[in-house]
């Protein structure tokens, strides 16, 4: 089956899933099934088969779902049974946060390069991590091959850092400046914006 | 028209336009149109007509959208022409960073009080803040009749603090931790997860 055939809300739904499988599997579960997954996540069962029957078929009806089986065909369709090295740019308050979370392994993600442009911050170590200067971003994710980068900078560098990773190859923005980036076809962008979230749940307040 | 019929779908865009709106009006934009939101968003003109016929006209044929006031409307639709306090539990190095953030600001939340468990870190000031003592968690949300909160504890605590806001009156939940919460019908969660957006992502990666 062709990728674009798969709609993309369908994809953004397949980490959930994953998630949740790791989530049955470090309780000590086995198995699991759509309803099972359902309720955890507010999706319903149908919804499940459904998103899933796109990539093939994974469980058995009665049976349900291996949990170790369907987190290693999920791993695979969402190409994280590899690592994805990281460049994280902007080592302020946001940023330290980041490079500090341990929440990267085993879900196929590891920060492998961080750069500041702050003088002050180049070359401090912080969690492991030597804070490059940002001149030379694009050599050293070039050198690197690094196709995901995380912008935590400020709004109005947000838009010339983004230029300059996808000039040296990175695919995939995960953005944390609260400003819509403009990009070519082919790159991704997605956005952690909190106030999206909460601005979303206030509309349900009185 | 009853909240129930707007789909919850619909709703999350909201906040999308609103931010998109206060960009434009930074800029010095007084007016704008749906083919215009629509491609600083990656959504169709036809989509944003169909999301905010959900509410009324905002809009004129031929000349489009006044800025101020579609903002205004939608701030009003999302409750945010008023200022949400806010709480926050955890302050690790995300909380730090939340606390930190200039970004609520004229979004309509502001930071209310900060908590966190360990002894060493309760009476400090954080960027103007005393973190005090989960201990008194409910009292104080109770007190101050706080309905929104931020939580950034470990994912092992997430689901007790939970507990605990939901029991002092909060309706709205913004979840960094990486774990599924469980809540009552009525209580709002939405969850901050890096993991998520970046495995949504590697799915369009080689």
């Amino acid at each position: 089956m062709e990728k674009n055939q798969v709609p993309d809300i369908v994809v953004a739904r397949l980490p959930l899933y994953l998630q949740t499988l790791k989530t049955l599997e470090n309780e000590g579960a086995y198995n699991t099934s759509s309803k099972d997954l359902g309720q955890k996540l507010g999706i319903s069962a149908a919804q499940i088969r459904k998103d899933l029957s796109h990539f093939g078929e994974f469980g058995k009806q009665g049976t349900g779902y291996s949990i170790k089986y369907l987190t290693e065909c999920l791993e695979e369709i969402l190409h994280v049974n590899k690592t994805w090295d990281m460049a994280l740019i902007g080592v302020g308050f946001l940023g330290h946060a980041i490079v500090n979370f341990q929440g990267f392994y085993n879900q196929g993600f590891r920060i492998k390069c961080v750069f500041d442009s702050d003088p002050n911050k180049i070359g401090q170590i912080v969690a492991g991590f030597e804070i490059m200067d940002i001149k030379n971003l694009e050599a050293t994710i070039k050198e690197n091959r690094i196709k995901v980068a995380m912008i935590t900078v400020h709004a109005e560098n947000a838009q010339e850092v983004t230029e300059k990773l996808i000039n040296a190859g990175v695919k995939s923005i995960l953005n944390y400046a609260p400003i819509v980036l403009k990009v070519p076809t082919g790159i991704q962008v997605q956005y952690i914006n909190p106030i999206i979230e909460l601005q979303h749940m206030t509309y349900y307040l009185e």
